[in-house]
């Protein structure tokens, strides 16, 4: 035996974490759901590999001193680097861009897997996690990609639905990028400050209106009193940008506008005028084409919303982009009752296939945050795994090899019968093999020692009879006499008395349901 | 536009692949099978994450130099060093070791998953490839141990026959690495040269036993003219490693090896005498243990085997190993039949847990190579996935606004009574869209022109009928009267009318299978 000091410790790396047995189960329950309604839409499934090319994933060559900025990379033998893909949209596009000719097109597809983040791990926060995609790539822009676009929001309206979320308690969110683009051209924000314009905005619901509007200029002091630096916007500009984010309609916000222009003068356009503003073709998109698109297929407003202030931190979109959201209070880990927030979104990506092709392939897609929508479902209920029947255990209350071969034969019988069964394989005594059952979850328990075996009996244990049975019972000598939930049945009886027993369970329980 | 030469290249690197749909179906079928009878025996489904420590894998520090010696590996921020896993058994020994007192012992589980190895890719050989695992830890060796060695070799059948191949055409092989480890004792192999003579044992399927002769003695030149070095073991050790790798039973290693005795003068053991040969125990394990054991399960020599021949590569085993064949002779890629042979294999492995706990944690466990399983499985044509019903195909005529809302209604419906429908979302014309509806394989494309609009009937084509008529049609003219395998419903039975085909033809199938 190795030296205690020589042993290897058994830990996992921060961020990544293992998975129990029920949450295996939900999520395959979850991803089946998801599964159908993408395969209802005609979408077929796709798989890339985990790792990629590194400048194929549109990450230019890590730093040779810190390879693992944001993305795990390393070099293959031939010097070429390689990364783990840090979300599934890239991979596709690198895919699509090899077999373009090959693919149908526009070419329908749905993935889910792993990926992988080199970031600082927190709570919920993991370094590797699961994703499920749909994308439509090869649509063109106009009608037919608008078309696209809203497709995409519907669907995740009925997969929502699917899972179980009843309207009204989660919604699809829209907004176009080139809407919030053309707002900060307006506003003439230089280039350098729009990412920290655009988290300021993403971060509404977590510090309000008036957060936002501190970050949007000299900096905000939080609770902890950490300060972040601000965008430093002129007064004019922060208003310009909140009006458009916060308007709740596109004629609530032509009216916020309106009073600024009123109040200030305008602000001026860079083209120099107020006649054409450069997001009032993408805001026509949206009222013309995308919402009477929805609206038409039956899905209103308490549904598929658009809302100016959706933001969606990735760079690469370059129109509608989406969220959904759960409106359901849910209580977090601490016992709070919140707002679940976004379990997934998504956009239109034009630039990411092109850059493989040097011509157009328009492209949109959504990704839904694999653990934590289980999380939400399983918080309001609607992951129930406990129609999963735990094995029926057969004790080995003889050791010696003819008495194993004798349990080996009940639990083969069981098994052929379609019963799910096991043989104590353990080392320890008959009481621990009654807890091991019960830790397993398991119904019934078959008991043969030498005694039985010469009446050519079994006794069978009903656990939970038995559990409900020993409450009432406070005298030891009387367990013992009475066996609570324990029956005896001749040893030929035994398999199908316990179907018999299984069937007649599964049939309450789908009652109780 | 970016310049040509500053585009991107789409390329995968070496040894990574992407999958079609038709391989994802089939691996999802096979592996609902296989999970099905695991679930069957009473195994829990479990998962570890791709990246751990490097040492939790039981592999050295790698060489700064060549980090990716086999295994992926990378530093993390704070200089430790992660690898991805290159199996499922050494991640499974970590995360029980790491929470072996709150799980149920024994402790039956099962998992499947992408691995990885850092090695040259050929042929069928990736970098990246997917293992389904069971495992059962925590059961003390003797009787109990060899009844989980067992029970993994039964289950391994049931799942070659519940994937549809029939009897006699597989095996599970079983040999006990503590034999071989006994043979190589009395033959006196030196430690330094027994991974040469593993491996030549391990080739005898491909170049026979003369092959492996000249590989335990001198070396072999083989076809392409390429000389390989052999373990220069003299002839009676030679004679003798062959005679028990080559026994077909019990009886039969008994005789050669007193022949070899005989005739040579015998080989001392290394305690200097004949009564005792090191490998007994094992041999009496096999033979009075686990052989009476599945035999009274119902397992003839047909499907479990003891065949001393077999060695699994692995130096983790300590007992028993299995190897899961397939007889079936198929074609491969060249055309040529051959038989198909390995698709799985394990063993018992007693150290990788304790090297953790520094207290003896037996273990065994099977692996399923995926991919090479589904290939056999395909050839087989045991998995059938035509039973996927390819879309309805709604073609856009016309392309204004108002159009395209009543094509998106007419998705809608058809999605609403659960029928699999997409509206064409590309840019072509009429006779790409029906193309495009062949090349998705849809059996039904709807059609509304304006002239159709305005009579309120939609035109619906069934493509296969269109095909085989069209065969019989020589002239266009004629072609464009009949329109083959077209025909006309009232807009309002349009969803009606489809459900009640496709109805008819999954009976159709049903009833072809």
């Amino acid at each position: 035996m190795a030296d205690k000091s020589e042993k290897t410790r058994a830990r996992l790396p921060r961020g990544f974490a293992d998975r129990s047995a029920e949450d295996i189960r939900a999520v395959e329950k979850m991803m089946a759901t998801i599964r159908s309604v993408y395969e209802l839409y005609g979408f077929e499934p796709a798989d890339q590999p985990m790792i990629e090319y590194t400048d194929a994933l549109g990450k230019f060559l890590p730093d040779q001193d810190r390879p693992n900025e944001g993305v795990f990379s390393f070099q293959d033998d031939d010097e070429q680097w390689l990364s783990l893909r840090y979300d599934l949209t890239a991979p596709t596009a690198r895919f699509v861009a090899q077999n373009y000719d090959k693919l149908p097109k526009p070419y329908r597809s749905y993935r889910s897997g792993w990926v992988f983040r080199n970031e600082k791990p927190g709570p919920g926060r993991f370094r590797q996690f699961m994703q499920f995609d749909a994308d439509t790539i090869g649509t063109p822009t106009g009608f037919a990609g608008i078309a696209a676009d809203a497709e995409m929001t519907m669907m995740m309206a009925d997969v929502m639905e699917a899972l179980g979320i009843p309207r009204g308690q989660y919604v699809i969110r829209v907004n176009n990028r080139k809407i919030l683009d053309g707002v900060l051209d307006v506003a003439r924000v230089p280039e350098e400050k729009r990412l920290i314009v655009l988290r300021a905005l993403d971060k509404q619901d977590k510090i309000g209106e008036e957060g936002v509007r501190l970050l949007l200029g000299a900096g905000r002091l939080d609770e902890s009193g950490d300060f972040t630096k601000g965008a430093n916007l002129d007064d004019r500009a922060i208003r310009y940008v909140l009006a458009v984010t916060q308007a709740t309609s596109v004629y609530d916000l032509k009216n916020r506008l309106d009073q600024i222009t009123g109040e200030t003068g305008g602000v001026p356009d860079p083209q120099g005028g107020f006649g054409h503003l450069p997001y009032e073709d993408a805001l026509n998109e949206m009222v013309d084409g995308f919402e009477p698109l929805v609206r038409a297929a039956g899905y209103e407003a308490d549904r598929i919303q658009i809302d100016f202030s959706v933001v969606r931190g990735l760079e690469y979109y370059t129109g509608p982009v989406f969220e959904a959201e759960l409106l359901a209070e849910i209580p977090n880990d601490e016992g709070q009752i919140v707002r679940f927030g976004s379990v997934g979104g998504g956009g239109r990506y034009d630039g990411l296939v092109s850059r493989f092709r040097g011509e157009p392939v328009p492209a949109t897609g959504f990704s839904i945050g694999v653990s934590r929508l289980m999380t939400a479902l399983k918080n309001l209920g609607k992951l129930d795994t406990s129609d999963v029947i735990a094995p029926v255990v057969v004790l080995v209350m003889d050791r010696d090899m003819e008495s194993l071969i004798r349990y080996q034969k009940m639990v083969s019988e069981l098994r052929a019968a379609g019963i799910r069964s096991e043989m104590y394989l353990g080392g320890s005594g008959v009481n621990a093999q009654f807890k091991y059952a019960d830790r397993r979850k398991s119904r019934f328990v078959v008991v043969e020692g030498s005694d039985e075996r010469r009446r050519r009996v079994v006794q069978i244990k009903d656990m939970a009879e038995g559990k409900s049975l020993s409450s009432s019972i406070s005298d030891n000598a009387m367990w013992k006499e009475i066996r609570p939930g324990q029956f005896e049945v001749p040893r030929s009886k035994m398999v199908s008395t316990i179907k018999r027993r299984l069937a007649a369970l599964a049939k309450e329980r789908a009652r109780g349901r």
